[in-house]
Order: C-alpha cells, then structure tokens, then sequence
C-alpha cells in the first residue's frame, strides 16, 4: 500500500471533528485553532526516520538542526510567530558524542527561530527516529489556498540546490570517483546540510498582510504551485530564481534547470502569491538590513489552467527517498 | 547509555530558553505555555514504538485508543481542556486492515475525550511508530509539586490492574497453559486494553482549585508519589483502593499487595493532594451521574520524609519494558 492510500484510510476513519475552535485541520501546512480575540494557534509535525529523512553524508549536528527546520518552515509559511516545540526522540545505542552534538544542533535551531524546546519524550527504537511539534501564534495565518488572479508568484530566495545536492550523492554511490564533487560544489552541499525555515520572511508578510497565499517548498514547486490557485510559470523566470553555480551544475551534468527548479524538495523557501510585490520588497529592503532574504518573481496566478510557458504542466513534485531496505 | 544519561545530556545541551511565556517546560506532564488573560496552553507529546510500547495481545483498535489516552492522561493531570492532538504514524507494511482498526481506535478516543485530531504525518518505518502530542487550554493549570502538608493523598478509581495484567503476559510467555488466565481475569486485562485518561475529572478538579497538585500514573504510584513533597502512606489505604479481583490475584499467584500497587505503571489514573477532599466528593457526586468515578485516600502530605506506614520508602517505579532485541 502507497502512502497516498494509506493516508486515505486515515481521513476516512477520523470521523470526530471536535469544537468549532479548530479553523483548519488536515490540508495545510499547519493545523490552525483560533484561541479568541484574533489569535490562532499554528501547528505542526514531522516524523523523521534515519534510513528515510536523513542523508548519511549529515552530521548529528545538522540532523538535530534539520528536525527543528522542517517543523518550522511550516509555522513559517503561516506567518506565524514560533512559540515552541516538543521533540520525541527514539535512539537505537547512540554514543554519548551523537546525543550531545544532536542536541546542539536543535539548539542551535531552535536559537536561530527563537523557538524555546519546551518538551519531548525519550524512547529506544529501532533507528534514530524523531518527532517534532511546533507550535505558532499568528493574528492572521497565511493560507495555501488564497491565491487571486493577477497576483504574482513569488519565492523567496533561490531554488535548485537540494536537488543538485541529492544528484551529487547520487552520483558518489553509484561511482566513488564523484566524492571531489562534494567540495567542488560546497555552496550547494550547504543547502542540503543546513537548510533555513523562512520564519523572519512569514513574519513580514503577516504582519503587513500583503501575501493572498503562502506554502513552503517542502515537496518541490511542481508540486506546491498547484496549492495555489490557476498559475502560469515563466520558465525564464525560474531560471533567472536559480543560482548561477546550479545553473553551472546543469549544464555539466545534463539536466534539465527548469525540471530541476520544479522538482527539488526540502528547499524550505516560502512561495507564496501577491499584489503588491513591489511594496513587500521595499519593507522586506528596510527590515533584512542584511540583505539575506531576496524575492524572484516566477510567475502569475491567472483565470484558468496549469502552465508552464505555453504548455500544461502536470503536478510533479520530490518524493521521500524511502530506501528498499525498509519494505 | 540509559534513558536517564540520555535525558542528562540533552538537558544539558538545549540552553535556548526562549521567551517568557514558557511558564514550564520539561519537568511537569505537560509543557505550559502563557496565551495571556488567564488561558494556559499545555502541551504533552508520547512517542510509541511497536515493539516497546504494545503488548502482543493489543488490538489495533487498541493501539490506536492507547497512544491517544497516553497523551491525554497528561492533559487530564493538569486540569486542561483538550484542545487538540495531531498524531504522526510510521508503518511498516501494513495491511489495509491494521490501518482501518487502528484509525477506528484513534477516532474511537478522540470523540470520548472530545479532542479531535488536527493534523499528522504518515512515513515509512521499521516498525510501528505512533507520536501524539496533545495540547489543551487551562485558566489554572494543576502542577506536581505543591503538595501542603496535612494534605489528603488522593488517586481516582483503583490501582494494580495494569501491573497483574503484564504478570499474567508474563507467565504466558514462560508457559502457554496460563493462556486461560486471560479470560479468568478479564476484568483485570481490561485495564491494560482501554484504559482511560482521567480528562473529566481532571476538568472539575481545576474549575474547583482544590487540588494543591496532580500528576497521572503513568510510571507507578511509587515513583510519582516523589514528586508530590513528604508523604506518609498507608498500606491499608493502598490495598482499600485495590479491586477485590486484584487482591484475590495476589493471594492466589503470592503477589505483594502494596508493592503491586506501587508498582503498577500506565494505570492512567490520577493522583491529587488537596485539604478539601470532602467537598470534591460532592462536586463529583453531582456531576458524575454514572459513578464511575471514584476516588480514594492513600496517604497524607507530612512535614518530612517519605514513609508507606512507619517504613521509609524509597523511590521505585514502573519501567517500560524494552525487549533486549533493540539494543
């Protein structure tokens, strides 16, 4: 059985659907539960497994940062400010090295969101297996669903280098002789190994109530742009969201940029859908004095149809790498 | 490496404390978290693998009633109102069936507790893998520690069920004739496969404030007694709150009352202090129409020292029993 089935069966045994407080449940990236006068409470969780979610070329470090980071780039696409997190954590016969430079790592994280560890539970398991569950407040969370036409498409910074990062393990297990690329292409190896949650940019776009409609590129843009409403995508426009060193990358090794762009997943950029574009750019210039965070247009939501250029595109989209030894 | 060097280090490593509206975070049930004007978010997780977590004997519909109640049994202890609980699973090839009975058991304890479920994540996984983390709202969350002296030792219903069901899965393992026993003792397995998170009564406890501290029995009456301040109890109270089926078990198979009762671990029922137990009583009368609930006295809250009759206690307590398999 798939996962697409198995969560069907889910949602059709959930039957109870409780009090009116819950706004939103399954289908977004948080769940959302109003707590009276304008404040709604964000959730979210991630399951991680080590054979699935993390690469083995992740240190314990970058592990406990990546948990904090998933369950954050979701608080994130609601705009919503962090409150905490919990975090379960099963080990299977970890050294004392690994449990203290994973526990830094979350912390680091969790320093970076501004978002206190306020609980968790400890267990023995079979893999290093964890959970996080964060949790956000948002006067008015961003939805996925709320894209006009006419608004632009907008991500935040870049796209491509998860992708490219993946390709090059890919590439080292297939033949050891590619391991150089590792250090050839750090910038992008840096992506995969510390990712950055968007939380400053959800902030700003709640807070000045510009954005129609937000998700974080967790799934891969081929996937999330279809979350949005009716869109048109420019591929010279993704491009030009590329850096030049994937850019570079693709051409080297024979992919295609614009597949490449739609399909690199765990990017934890924001997408999300505007208006007024121009006025967030300026807030965002006045605010990010250090200029970090940058905004690419890729596109427009339009009155009808899916496209890429002049062509229908079909929802795609990064799919877990569950290795075969765990069927 | 044990659980409780585990717990040291990461305790240790998270130095990020984050804002001051994290009134508790690990140490208490659950974490409690300030949303201001008197409402307090508190917040719980329970990570539970197949292999350490569920019996055998358990049902999937079991299972799934089972990692809600865990999470619930926290929200009951202090005081909230459950506001929610998203539930991440990890599957290991299940069948269509497993999924069904298990979603049917979740749904089943989501509607009893009136605590729908808001979200998840479903993933693949050596084994079965379920992560609760339940949040609930309270106006005066109930804590462990504030036990005053003179103080009543409270518990609801009975206590020693759950440990005598596990011996009698124990001595099946040892010796397949013992299988009658299960249904010989019915009553007394039936607290092992749907116990029940003391939620209502943990309600009327905070709309009241006249319980001076609470937790919930998930790790045996021996240990959570330690964190409640000096006590003195008494084994007549103890084997008086015991069901007469459990009394009878224990003659018959030479078990130690008190220490079964000490000993009996996710009982899930909940132990208070408070100098009004009278008039809780009362209020219960009122309001439980079915009398299911009961409560009973064990013990006092004294000035110094921890005594079970005129002997000093010491700290012991139910441990989850991980199979030697997973190291």
């Amino acid at each position: 059985m798939d996962e697409l089935n198995i969560i069907k069966i889910i949602q059709n045994n959930l039957k109870y659907k409780g009090s009116s407080h819950v706004v939103k449940s399954i289908g977004d990236d948080c769940a959302v539960v109003g707590m009276g006068e304008n404040n709604y409470l964000t959730i979210t969780t991630d399951m991680m497994f080590r054979s699935s979610h993390f690469p083995n070329i992740l240190s314990p470090f970058q592990i406990g940062h990546r948990v904090i980071t998933a369950n954050l780039s979701d608080i994130a696409s609601m705009g919503a400010k962090p409150l905490g997190i919990v975090v379960s954590m099963g080990f299977n016969n970890p050294s004392k090295k690994f449990i203290e430079e994973l526990t830094k790592g979350i912390n680091y994280a969790t320093e970076l969101y501004c978002c206190p560890i306020i609980g968790g539970d400890t267990n023995k398991s079979k893999e290093l297996t964890l959970c996080g569950t964060a949790f956000g407040i948002a006067s008015n969370p961003l939805y996925r669903y709320n894209g006009n036409v006419g608004d632009d498409i907008v991500i935040t910074n870049d796209i491509g280098k998860v992708y490219c990062a993946f390709k090059i393990l890919e590439m080292i297990e297939t033949d050891k002789k590619h391991n150089n690329l590792i250090e050839e292409y750090s910038e992008i190896m840096e992506k995969l190994y510390m990712p950055i949650a968007q939380v400053k940019m959800g902030l700003l776009l709640n807070k000045y109530n510009y954005a129609s409609s937000c998700c974080d590129i967790s799934d891969g843009l081929g996937k999330e742009l279809f979350y949005m409403g009716n869109f048109e995508v420019k591929s010279k426009k993704l491009i030009n969201a590329m850096p030049k060193i994937v850019i570079e990358f693709c051409n080297r090794f024979n992919l295609n940029p614009v597949e490449v762009a739609l399909n690199s997943g765990e990017e934890w950029e924001l997408l999300f859908t505007t208006n007024k574009y121009d006025k967030i750019n300026n807030i965002l210039n006045k605010y990010d004095n250090t200029k970090i965070i940058k905004l690419k247009k890729i596109g427009k939501i339009i009155d009808k149809g899916h496209y890429l250029d002049d062509e229908i595109l079909h929802t795609s989209g990064y799919v877990h790498k569950w290795s075969d030894k765990n069927e």
